[in-house]
């Protein structure tokens, strides 16, 4: 094999332009000596989650540094941001009551950002199957209740993404909706596609103009036992969390690049995010990503390929909660007078990748589908309009036409884990991860060969 | 939701011709209304694994012609096969033992159709990294010992059933090489692609011409272990297996069939193999085969659709060790003098479905491709010449033609759990095992209608 590799390589650097010969040396490092698997170990169990703000991030901060410089690349740096910093607290609990005085413990989780309920709150339920339904609810069957907001992710959509898509909302808003119409907090179903006892946080909003009420999520198996419950009789919910939101802190962004030899001030962006939400281990959000993104640069470094352009790889901070990684890289690469000419994210999890979406026009359609003959023999087939990911996405509205390119990945399993205690790096499969790495190192370096 | 469908059941019934229509009804009723995890639940957990021969296999009969009759199909029926009877025994183990007497126990599986070793078999070991290292060894190197053949699959390949295909010959032909050579056993390498703690077991062969000797099949993880020790001295290995070869013995292929109302006696054959290893619980191989074809089935007669040809759906025995159902049904079927149009297999897995393979000419390729653009909202992108299933191939020397479809999933998962102890329900993801049965009634449908 070594020498087989030796033999491509030289081809390679003869011919110059044998983009198929490339790609199969992109996969076989990837596959045969990649470190996608282990960095990934590394990150989840020697780092774990990472939470804006928290201790963990910071430590994620020094690991990933510690890990670019130890390939290195031509620039390692971090660039500061100020991030939100929101903690769960040391109590996190919910007990349901019957009619009997019968007690069962709820497995949730505060929604990030949602205040403490300051000590015990206990109140009835109402339970909404929709958003919809709650926003047409009177007042009257709501004020001083808990609202219970059971609406199930659509099971008949294809990509699950888009069930999330259409749920997000209830999530979202639902805290605002609830205290609108006088209720005292909210319990949502898990943004979740199986039926289990893994709650799944996530972001959550307030409106300064409504009262601001304590949101948690339940696990999926809760909200179908609570709802048969309540068909038979009226319940009550007593519930416990003193988490806390704490002023904005500072964080980083951290970055690494391969010089371009020949427009170095062309620079293509690449990367993922690396914080994660504070249950499990961040392991496919995004920790898959941030890893795809640091092997492919890795990966073209020691197949010692010389860019045309610049390559620069970023581990965003906060794009869980506020985004600020994302927003500050933008206005930053602006500032500077730097001309990025396109961007890549990885934040679909470290399944088998399908393909890219690009967020941009039909030109940059076609480029990417010109790639079609390269890709298909990695089994990537997929190459559609659609969203590039949402770190990159400040970019477009300071770089007008900028092409978004998100890694597409085999959606089913994603909202198992997402969000919960299951996004741990056991759930997540070595090659699987390994190809979604080469797939990233491919585009990045088909793209720098033709833009 | 409800509405909805049956709008979309009405127009279909207007228009007939809708196929688009049809193919998102099927994939409503597989994913909103399925039955694919249930019953997969119900195969793995009330029966168990379903080795030919033995009792869970013949309570596997049971379990399928009771659960077809339950969804009462126009014809549930049993054709009688005989199988092969091999057992596992009571005893199998295995312990290295180096120079200074330290033991360690390793994880070992009686490779399927190794005969026993007869109480206690205690020999030096000699390694060989692949099968051509140990065809040119000398006999010398070999008499008296037990070979470990220490071939990896390798990782280069990106659809894992290559690489299966590649390193297959050290489990079926070892034991006859390694006995040329005057061996007295062999241990392989587990045909898997993780390193992990599981044997994974399967079919081998003897030669009459030469002795029979004991084969077993090593953990990955043991593996690397005692070529790693074995650097270092010499090792001895204690084996105990009892398995043991029965006289063949009777079993089924289980069948259920929707008549044709134009062309009854054309027939269109989908199936996959009900039969397993019996490590685990044949929850991958091929539990999700059987289940994706009978859930093929019902969707399609739950959707009321009035079949142009006889639909056929069949629960092979014995794949694993002598394609007894599959040739039994091909000759069967001549000599009938059936009309055998076409035939589909599922067996590789419940992973997220990729599209159909052909094993057909160009015509017939084009065929499928032509239903490119009615598969592409499912995801199902891949199209090409390629292997039917083990089951369905002898239909092809008896049918001169006839075109052999196999349902491509996604494989980086698949050698996790081939044949071993971890091939369990738990392993099957819901959705990924519905999308297949939905993929499979796509297809039955449009060959139905377009042949």
């Amino acid at each position: 094999m070594k020498q087989f590799l030796a033999y491509l390589f030289f081809c390679f650097t003869l011919h110059g332009q044998n983009d198929s010969t490339f790609l199969r040396l992109i996969h076989d490092e990837a596959l045969v000596k990649g470190h996608a698997h282990h960095n990934l170990r590394s990150l989840c169990k020697d780092v774990g989650s990472r939470l804006s703000g928290s201790a963990s991030a910071e430590m994620a901060v020094v690991w990933s540094e510690n890990k670019m410089k130890s390939y290195g690349f031509d620039k390692v740096y971090l660039q500061e941001i100020m991030v939100p910093h929101w903690e769960r607290g040391t109590q996190e609990g919910a007990w349901s009551r019957d009619e009997k005085g019968n007690i069962r413990k709820l497995n949730i989780l505060a929604l990030g950002g949602s205040i403490s309920t300051n000590g015990k709150l206990n109140a009835s339920i109402v339970e909404f199957s929709s958003l919809a339904q709650l926003k047409e609810a009177s007042p009257a069957q709501i004020k001083g209740k808990i609202v219970f907001l059971n609406e199930p992710m659509s099971q008949a959509f294809i990509q699950t993404f888009k069930a999330y898509g259409a749920c997000y909302p209830i999530r979202g808003d639902g805290a605002v909706e609830a205290s609108k119409k006088g209720a005292v907090a909210i319990v949502i179903r898990s943004l979740a596609i199986p039926l289990d006892d893994f709650p799944h946080t996530g972001s959550m909003r307030y409106d300064e103009s409504v009262a601001k009420i304590p949101a948690a999520a339940l696990s999926t198996n809760d909200c179908e036992w609570l709802s048969k419950e309540l068909k038979s009789g009226k319940m009550t919910l007593t519930m416990e969390m003193n988490c806390q939101n704490f002023p904005d802190i500072k964080s980083y962004n951290i970055i690494c690049e391969m010089t371009g030899t020949e427009k170095p001030k062309d620079i293509i962006t690449f990367g993922g995010h690396i914080d994660s939400w504070d249950a499990g281990e961040g392991a496919h959000d995004d920790g898959a990503g941030v890893i795809h993104n640091l092997e492919a640069i890795r990966i073209l470094q020691s197949l010692k390929y010389k860019p045309k352009h610049t390559l620069r790889c970023v581990f965003f901070m906060n794009e869980e909660n506020g985004n600020k990684g994302g927003l500050t890289y933008a206005s930053w690469a602006k500032e500077r007078g730097e001309n990025q000419i396109a961007a890549i994210e990885s934040d679909r999890g470290g399944f088998s990748p399908r393909g890219f979406d690009v967020d941009g026009n039909d030109e940059q359609l076609q480029l990417l589908r010109s790639f079609n003959t390269l890709f298909k023999p990695y089994d990537l087939l997929h190459f559609e309009k659609g969203f590039g990911g949402v770190d990159i996405t400040p970019l477009k509205n300071v770089y007008e036409g900028i092409p978004l390119f998100g890694l597409v990945t085999d959606s089913q399993r994603y909202f198992d884990f997402h969000h919960a205690e299951s996004d741990v790096f056991e759930n997540v499969n070595k090659r699987e991860l390994e190809l979604g790495a080469a797939a990233v190192a491919s585009l990045v370096y088909l793209l720098d060969k033709n833009l």
